[in-house]
């Protein structure tokens, strides 16, 4: 640092300085900048906003509301299930998605989870995080806000339980629950799209996700009201689509392959395989198969994710610096030009800085670009990977279904419940959020300071002419560098045609005493190629690290102990409650069993019946006509997929030991 | 920072301030810091010193006589060869070390190799790389540095290659060469013990490596010349050691294995568990095997290359802050209070400054052992890191000898010669050094830092009583790490206790209503803590890489792009040559089939021979009585290697196609 006779930054002699209004404007805002939220930063600006309908009124209004709503849908399903029997292994409570279950209404329960997500990004921000207690103070803001982490989940659950009831009157209220909601937030923004928080937009935009899927919401319940009423095939297929989807899936498994299979693989070109790699990061959907719900879920909060870390990032960091680059003044200029980060042509004499300002403008400027080009380039980044994700879990998913499991794990694993693995199953959304939040952050810092650091010290230097240390330092090493290249270079050439024996069979070692002069003497040399080989090892796995930070499919560690990466270790539990407990080949062959013919009158078995099992007592109780038929069918259903499934026997066994087991009740064949 | 009211630091109203002599000291100490060497910081300190044998004159008289020594062993290894044939397939020139040979003198290939390691450390930093050619200028010093990259293999070349001709005129003249070597090295430091080079004793202590190294060997060759005039008995066992070797290899491999598998592995406790990882990480020999000569040679390196980065990095900092703590005066310690670097009670006033002097002490005082702290951690792990490296590669050489390809490599690799694994090859204890500098520098910067950290944010308050702002942060956010720590537990014991049904043959999840549901409550907490889960992911894959960065049998980046790591990369390839060229099977069998019954008089075939493959010609050509016993002992044994080893097939194939092939000899079995 050239510091040749010049004051401090901050030092009191500067003060005199700030005479002029910008000076002092610009001062004052970068004083106000340690303090994080910068909340009142605009005080004259930004007026006081209160909406017509505060959020502390909607939420004492709305909030009763849905717990009547939840209240009203258990007794409901509680009064349905009664005519059938008192106590069916369900909790009366109304699970706002059956994660495990292939429903059809998945874009539904995303929806709900991107408002959830969105809440919680507003939340931790927020001043109030419990809008029923507004003005808490400091002290109790950390109380209210873990209230609020269970709050706001129990507020939106409704929305997502109302589907999931699968009854008319289910679907009137979730459309006017959803339309109420819709409407209220979207007046509010509209009564008052600014707020001194951070930057003035930044709170309409951060609630832009939620009141897109709250549109989302709100169409989607008419639609299904309108189904419900304008025929009953449509309704019982979307009630049964989870059943389509598993037919599908095995007709897609047990179908001939067309073979696809090029003749020869080493005719492959190169163009073909790089468009199979560029494929391989695009998820396209596929016949007879569809991702689990929860891997859509994780997904849409992950892009709910990136979309509010990428905003707040933006928000903190341009407004800021585009007010600093108004406000800069020739006393400014003077000093930077005095700690020499800014070039002079008359370094001593504070006088005329017209050109100085414009160039430390211009400095500013290229800052600022370099900050969103590589926030746009962390964006999509991000997201690509997150697509790649996609397509890894596909495979990985086709492959344990298949039980190659030494295919997806590098050690064998066994594919069945344990406590860490539904630990990590209820986590697993969660996780994938937070890491996409994290490497967004993380991609960022790395990315501007490498695109700052190459503007700087390269295309600046270019602009203007001037060369830089960094310029002089290369031009001065390249005898250096040349040799390095040069060393590298003979000693391939020397393998190649001098080390290496080309027999028409196989390749063998030959002037081996010459090979170990050159081994010596090339040592040194060797050494210092190593230390440019351990530089790259050590910014490609950093940067591999911080691309691939969001992907929980992959662990950052190395392969024998990459389950200590906490995200790995979730994923592969995820993977394990998953195949084992909905494996799509198994469902499908207990639908087939539990599908009885379809007699008029009786009620068909719903999807949420068969949640705990193989439930075959309803064909014994049945007294309709065709008992004899549908019993000996089942039987035969029931040998055939024992025969093919011995696994099940296990848990057949079990079941016969314990008819009181919660809920998985198998009716043993009377011979 | 706390900037109110205050001058800068290097600013000219500070000036004034040092007129006492301590002070101005340190002025100059402190601004000499930016250039990089600090050459000459200590001019009137520490004399000029000149040897009375310079380097200079050292060189030129020891250059001629290595040269000299080089070509009279080349011509009397030529004047033995034209004895047997006059172009024997091997260049006359002198190799310093057969690498994929087993011989005896490991160590003394070691020793060179440390000295010409310390050798190009010397070099690195020094003002004239070329001692022959003193006083270099700024501009040629470049290309000086890089003749000397070359110059200094072929300097110590002799001191190798004496031993490898396996001659008595070649143990006299490297017993002459090393003891001149090490004398004028001891003398000229003992002449010269300081000097201006970045601390007084730098030179003296960079060169102890040398000096052992050269000791080792005015030892090592000594003993060699006696051997071999005490009697023939011993010198052919040691110039047939490899062959002793790979008996002994052969032995231990046919030998039938104690059974020591414990018969309940169940029962294993922890603390034996715990005793067995222990005792992976530290390399005990093992009968039957050794490491090859290249792995000895890459770890003797690489702790040389640990001695010299540590002690570079405790001579660059101690001494430069133990300065700057004895000539720190109360000026600058009321502009560090100022600044609110340091506590004080009258921040405003300031007047007498002992208690804040000896406070800015205490703290520079602290940062010194930090400092030594992290350094003596970070040489320890490396070391530790450097045995457990041995450990592993003596597990994948085993698994590759036994062609367990799989339990190495993540993909299956076909182990022979090419292009590539020969360049890798040559290059890799170059690297396995160049990785253990670099690794040690990167876990100096990081302990250095998280240490300091630690102390001046947990130790020092904690010792002043004062509370700081991560203290009060703590104590503010406890209720929120109580809350996650609860969801997490209760996560836990739910998934325990209710959602898993504990069946005596497997477990099955169970209540999955209740499941979904806590599932959605919990998913904003959750978040939270996948955000704690995605630090400690970035903290432990950060830490996990530092640590093992300087191992090169594992790779930094996943399971399925491992290869773009450069070290794993060349490890993978020199695994690859090494296997395949010397695989200790096959040279037993070799040796086997060549081992002729002694006859007296004529010469035993030397190791030096067997170089190039198999050479059964000898023992056709061998006119001396037993030959039709040999003859038909030789082709049973070479029938039952072809059959036990059909990979062998091939190459013998190969040999008989071309009979004029390099060196690579085998005779036809004649029915």
């Amino acid at each position: 640092m050239a510091a040749n006779g010049s004051g401090g930054v901050h030092g009191s002699p500067l003060d005199d300085g700030f005479g002029d209004d910008l000076g002092s404007d610009w001062y004052i805002y970068e004083t106000a900048e340690p303090a994080v939220p910068q909340d009142n930063a605009f005080p004259s600006a930004i007026p006081d906003c209160d909406p017509t309908i505060s959020p502390r009124l909607y939420h004492a209004c709305m909030a009763p509301v849905s717990l009547a709503v939840l209240l009203g849908l258990s007794l409901l399903v509680k009064r349905r299930r009664l005519r059938r029997g008192c106590w069916n292994g369900v909790p009366g409570l109304l699970s706002p998605a059956n994660f495990l279950e292939e429903e059809g209404n998945r874009g539904l329960v995303a929806a709900v989870f991107g408002i959830l997500f969105s809440s919680l990004c507003i939340l931790v921000l927020d001043r109030d995080p419990l809008p029923l207690v507004p003005n808490s103070s400091q002290h109790s803001r950390e109380y209210w806000k873990i209230l609020a982490l269970l709050y706001y989940p129990a507020f939106y659950c409704p929305l997502a339980a109302c589907a999931t009831v699968g009854h008319r009157a289910g679907y009137l209220v979730g459309c006017l629950l959803s339309w109420c909601h819709c409407v209220v937030h979207i007046w509010q923004k509209v009564d008052c799209p600014q707020s001194p928080k951070i930057y003035r937009y930044y709170s309409t935009l951060s609630y832009v996700p939620i009141i897109l899927c709250l549109v989302v919401l709100s169409l989607w319940y008419p639609a299904l009201l309108i189904r419900s009423f304008t025929g009953h095939e449509e309704t019982l297929d979307k009630e049964v689509s989870g059943r389509g989807y598993y037919k599908k899936y095995l007709r897609a498994v047990l179908a001939k392959r067309p073979r696809k299979e090029s003749p020869s693989k080493l005719e492959e070109s190169l163009l073909h395989r790089v468009r199979a790699y560029l494929c391989s990061y695009i998820y396209a959907p596929e016949e007879g198969f569809q991702l689990p719900l929860k891997l859509v879920l994780s997904l849409t909060t992950s892009v709910v994710a990136v979309y509010q870390v990428a905003l707040l990032l933006l928000v903190a960091f341009v407004p800021t610096i585009q007010i600093v680059r108004a406000g800069m003044t020739k006393d400014v200029v003077v000093l930077l030009v005095q700690f020499g980060l800014v070039p002079s042509e008359n370094p001593g004499m504070p006088g005329d800085m017209e050109k100085e300002l414009s160039t430390v403008k211009h400095y500013l400027w290229s800052l600022e670009v370099c900050y969103v080009c590589s926030l746009v380039l962390c964006c999509l980044l991000t997201m690509a990977m997150l697509l790649r994700t996609l397509v890894m879990h596909r495979s990985n998913l086709k492959a344990l279904y298949q039980g190659a499991v030494l295919d997806v794990f590098y050690k064998a694993h066994i594919l069945r419940p344990s406590r860490q693995a539904i630990v990590c199953w209820m986590s697993f959304a969660s996780f994938q959020t937070a890491f996409a939040c994290l490497g967004l952050l993380i991609q960022q810092v790395i990315f501007f300071i490498c695109s700052a650091a190459f503007t700087f010290l390269v295309v600046i230097p270019l602009q203007s002419g001037t060369s830089t240390h960094l310029f002089r330092l290369v031009q001065n090493m390249w005898p250096f560098w040349l040799t390095l290249v040069g060393a590298v270079l003979a000693q391939n050439l020397a393998a190649h045609s001098q080390f290496l024996e080309h027999h028409p069979l196989r390749k063998e070692l030959t002037n081996r005493r010459a090979l170990y002069i050159v081994t010596f003497l090339l040592f040194p040399i060797n050494v210092l190629v190593g230390v440019l080989a351990g530089v790259w090892r050590m910014l490609i796995s950093a940067l591999y690290n911080a691309v691939h930070f969001c992907q929980l499919d992959i662990s950052l560690l190395n392969r024998g102990v990459e389950t200590f990466d906490p995200g790995y270790h979730a994923y592969c539990h995820y993977l394990k409650t998953e195949v084992s407990q909905s494996h799509p080949l198994m469902r499908a062959f207990c639908l087939l069993l539990l599908q009885p013919p379809r007699p008029r009158g009786t009620p068909q078995p719903r999807a949420g019946d068969v949640e705990e099992g193989i439930q075959l007592m309803q064909s014994t109780k049945a007294p309709s006509g065709g008992g004899r038929l549908r019993q000996s069918r089942a039987r035969w259903w029931l040998a055939y997929t024992l025969l093919n499934n011995p696994s099940l026997l296990a848990c057949r066994k079990n079941a016969l030991c314990d008819p009181t087991a919660n809920g998985a009740q198998l009716s043993p064949p009377k011979p």
